[in-house]
């Protein structure tokens, strides 16, 4: 494989921007200091802070409607673990990627560690897929999985998620993300409560084979693919299968998986709260799932997650360790930039939560000056902590601006000869 | 005080309207009978059947931006003990009253007690009121309550529901709720894990007062009056409550407090799971938390709601015991009026839950056959049980048609000679 | 092709219900008559009721994340058209189908027409496809169709639309719908001024080649495929490019495009008022384009479109003239089994519509009497006219009991035997 | 009345500020021409700009539930003109009032311009009340107003309107704003047509009677103080409304009256493009018209808006002239500091959509290159422009930091000291 963006590119695209950088960062830093804020400390948290790739972001998305294929998208998972290098190389803050099985299954795992070992890549973690049929499969998923009315098919489930553990503990994964689209279209269809109960039995299966040193993530959503109702419809039930399984297990958060209007910030402080938060699924949407790039539609809202997560670790809060990747759809974008640019906004997001001034904002809330309140947090959003970002990445050797550089580098074009067009145009599912 | 719907008016208008009651019994006994459903079973189910009236519903209600007084308005809870005693005698489904302190605060209870039982009502729960100041009221509620950041104003709240208690016990009642504003309108005018241990803490204050035999049930609501977060934002949260508190704290249903989309047969489902349902505020809404009456807007979503209730009931799901109350805002009805058809709409969606074919239900469940599920659901709300609603009030001393045997009566131009007018206006808060 | 359920199997179902039938019918008659309403005059109408179907109504649907497919789904319109006259032959409400192209497309459109003409079918609007990429087509629709920044782009889905016409000519359609899925995923991908300008242009294109007695049908949607913006985002929309293209064009409305809470028989009535209202796809949905079964999730919400139409039909409003179509996506069920239900919801709704008292709502309306009005469109939509509509089937050759009938002719398991499994899982687009 | 915020207290108090904006100024400056933008000509539109205060906005707002009044609140117009004119001198941002009738009534007219003139406030348009009774007024708007059934009433609403024009006149405004809360609760109630007939036919009569040089600008709502349907539901009807009467009607956009998940920058660019915007009003909201401080909960979402408004003043699009005015609702903040902070954060939209490099976006949506047309937009929303504001105010004798200065000078004791504490709890209302 080797490297894809020859280093000499980011550093002529770096040297470029350097002096404006430069002048940039001071300029923020003394506007910091004035504000108490260190800069280098920002900067220190900024860059030891990282974000996960799923695999199958790097390809193409796509609706019930159609799928646009791009030029060069990746035909396997080692393809897309060469993606996932690139986004690495350039932002240095994406260095884990997350499988998913059945699509990222290969005969060897060992070539897998080796190969996202030379790319300098770690393993995060794994999921498990029982929301398809795959061809040949014994028990279709149409009517559920994990909660299924015929134990044959949980069986199936069950055995399909214990053999995601066991890919993952050879790839030295040390998570389980369970995402079902288990549901109903139909009042009457599913009898509630007989179906949660079918799930979590289901789950606690999973659970006893789980390693010591492993967590268990569950995923909520309130409607998609099923549309009357689902299995793990918000967060509620959530915490209720977390609180059900024991201590390994805990809720994951994807920030398009909510009702309308929902303030999904709240939602993260009381899983902190009540020790459950497993971690996020970040992506943006104004609809549904819409499954947008991070911080594109509404990046207050993203800001305000994160404000709770810096709270969260400046408190100590205990038991806080959640698990951060992106889960979007690139329909219209090239999803290395989509990949790149959203990595950027968590980070965004994250260095704007580091410089609340927590001890005015705690005197506000005391005080109930609710004014003064909203302004600490909208002064934090609102400073430009673009040259923090930038530095961290210069410093760890990636580039300034990826998105320039990565089309200066010619990637696409590279991949797109080597890599067959894909044909696959899907959809047609109205 | 004494009968204020003569029993000759109700006898006349029912005699005008018993033989097409007959005749429609009779067609639907038979068709009943066909599915293998016993009309006489039904209707002693729904004769049985009784929602609250809260005290409060009897007064016309109004927006932030205006209230249209009705004619013959009550001035005091004696007055509207009157009119929920018209409500009973002519639906015989309305058999308690919910009071609210301090609105229905009264010197003597005994007194009230008296009226009540010369009139057949009983009290039903009482309800705390920590989200409106009080003339001369030593702190103010206008940031928060139970959840309050200064420790007095929350003792002022508790005590309050400690007071309610009180004259609870005095009255017969055996439950308390706790509804209360406390939120935010601005991010970050709130911590939310403070409020909210605060908030716990207060509620664990009053729990610890809670006689034996009674229960508390806390509301949920999603927004109003705090627009950007609530204490207390959905049943997840309350669900947490009710856990926090111990075994006498409940959850109770609004089914206007939820998000849009949000499935709220489902929560209903889940509590029951879990042991936390503690009952509704029955009412109608499309947009938030409108009031609207009972099955106005969505009959079909509160039949789902009974289809669970009756569910649960039927399978003795351990610990079910759910109160039932009105909670309406009655802005351009006589709230008798709507008061009566409401409670007739609960009566309703009860008595065609009754006649769901639930072993026929379950195997299609089973079978995952969802438009067999679907079409038993169907049809037992397509079927016009009415007649079972009716006869079961005329046996019971009610009129067949509450409505027009209301009007008949004259009851509103009567208590409008005795009651003066309204000139509160309310509103201009935009 | 020949007769697919006989005649015999129908005959033998029926006779087992006739007598439950009649007298259903009799006693309903008798409720209805009371009330001033002639039963036989609603069953009339009932019966010159239809509703079309799609011609992709009868495979099986799915989501961007997996399709289910179904035993004996149809390979091409010939066993689509199959399917339709099957569902025609039980329900006898579904006179018409409804072509896609090009998914519907054939060499030879004698024998398109010849087997309609053969099954007693008869083509309704026809509907063009510029959301997808089809193989070797010259430009892709991933950026847009009509409104697309590129000319020949839009060009090409001009003359996509064009070709539609003149197939739609040949087989006696009359009418064009145009659904795109033009729009966008990201603030600022498109301009909206210039993108509603260049669709404009295109329509207009397209309008200059319709038919003297064509009409042509725009639909909006608010969300899906695109997530941020669609070009044709909601009926404000859509009624300008109806006044912009001419008297020809007319919006349709399709009960799951719309944003959450929105009223949507106001929508009906508005268009009405100001002749623009083209027709409908019928369907049902809590969250998005659910594309359920109509009637499924809020069975009211028909009914009070509905009653919007009857009360246009009955007062005259000038140029009043919808068509009506289902529109839904089976993921879950057998479509057949779901069309003839929901072809059944549509006219049980139109029923239920057709008995309200329109003179004593016109006068509840002018008194401004809210509870006597709710009341009024209550009581109509309570009676269970299912016996109006079995013998509507009953009288012109139908079913009393389409799916039990259905299901007992076997038809589902006969062409599984004939036509093979279909493997396209589609999905894993997530 | 007199100077109620000392210039002494104002430049006291920018002087300890003024060292550190010039730094931010320059290096903010030096950023901005990097990108090729000209920091002086932004900070000159910025400080054309203009946005009205409505002269309820001073008062503390509530709830149906409570309203808690503050210290010092207005007890009357000149009350209220002496607390804009404080917002005015510290932000140089609000140079007008927008008056409502009746509560803003005066005997003497002479006295209201005077009063302004000398406070340097000009008055904005003015807003005619139809939502709520007045202490003994004929008719009553329980049922509506302009739309209403009886036409006495509908003519005792018009009146209203012709006398608000007539004040208007004589207080040197220019445009009448509309709003009513006509509307329904129940399915029923309102006959979706002949309302809206009446409402015209209404509007008709009112805008015979506007002066030439006049606007009239209709609002929609889609709910509140209705609940099922109003009469002016949305920007579509609210097109019609402005079509139907005439050139001198236009369309109000109120940022929180959409249904959710509404894309309303689309709505603004959609009345743009067909010559009928009027102008906004501002404020920001989560989950209906919560009238939230604007900016306070969406920021992005107002960059969006005006991001349109500055691209068609860029085009010079035809006839474009929207007024800007807040409509806030204060319930826990000082009035006076919410529509600071506020007319700064509508500043704050305008000059960072100032800042979008326009050619570069247009090219952008051109190639379909969605990525960087998004990114185009962040970076202007990223840029962190109070320096220009700051700048801005500086110049025009305001205050650098206003929130800070109002408090250093005083205000609200001083007033407190002279109005009586109100005594309003309103609500009650649930």
């Amino acid at each position: 494989m080797g490297e894809r963006i020859a280093a000499t590119v980011i550093e002529a695209d770096n040297a470029k921007r350097r002096p404006a950088l430069d002048a940039d960062y001071a300029a923020l830093g003394e506007r910091l200091a004035r504000r108490g804020v260190d800069i280098e400390a920002i900067r220190q948290k900024v860059a030891a802070y990282g974000v996960a790739i799923p695999s199958w972001g790097v390809g193409t998305g796509g609706t019930r409607f159609a799928r646009f294929p791009g030029p060069g998208e990746p035909r396997h998972i080692f393809d897309k673990l060469n993606d996932c290098a690139v986004i690495q190389a350039l932002t240095r803050a994406t260095p884990s990627v997350s499988l998913h099985i059945p699509w990222d299954k290969v005969d060897d795992l060992g070539e897998l560690t080796d190969t996202a070992s030379t790319l300098g890549l770690r393993f995060d973690a794994m999921n498990s897929n029982t929301f398809q049929d795959q061809p040949g499969q014994s028990h279709s998923y149409k009517f559920g999985s994990l909660s299924h009315s015929d134990s044959a098919t949980r069986n199936q489930a069950i055995e399909h998620n214990l053999e995601c553990i066991a890919i993952g503990k050879a790839l030295g994964s040390t998570a389980l993300t369970v995402w079902v689209g288990d549901g109903s279209n139909f009042p009457g269809q599913s009898h509630f409560t007989r179906s949660f109960e079918r799930y979590l039995e289901s789950m606690r299966a999973i659970y006893a084979d789980l390693p010591d040193d492993w967590r268990v993530f569950t995923e909520h959503k309130i409607f998609e693919p099923a549309f009357y109702s689902t299995v793990v419809q918000d967060w509620g039930t959530n915490y209720l299968i977390a609180q059900e399984l024991g201590p390994k297990a805990f809720c994951l958060v994807d920030l398009g998986h909510h009702a309308p209007t929902v303030n999904i910030e709240m939602i993260v402080a009381r899983l902190v709260q009540f020790g459950k938060l497993g971690g996020f699924h970040f992506n943006d949407s104004r609809y549904g799932d819409d499954d947008l790039d991070t911080g594109a539609i509404d990046p207050y809202r993203l800001f305000l997650v994160f404000n709770e997560l810096v709270d969260a670790e400046t408190r100590g809060a205990k038991g806080f360790d959640p698990a951060h990747m992106l889960d979007q759809s690139h329909n219209v974008t090239d999803p290395i930039e989509s990949l790149m640019t959203s990595a950027m906004e968590v980070q965004r997001a994250y260095a704007q939560a580091l410089i609340v001034d927590r001890v005015a904002l705690a005197a506000f809330q005391d005080d109930n000056d609710a004014l003064m309140a909203s302004e600490t947090l909208k002064q934090a959003f609102r400073t430009d902590v673009e040259p923090i970002l930038a530095k961290a990445r210069l410093d760890a050797g990636g580039a300034i601006a990826p998105v320039p550089c990565y089309r200066a580098a010619g990637y696409r074009a590279k991949v797109a000869a080597e890599r067959p067009q894909s044909t696959s145009l899907g959809g047609g599912i109205v």
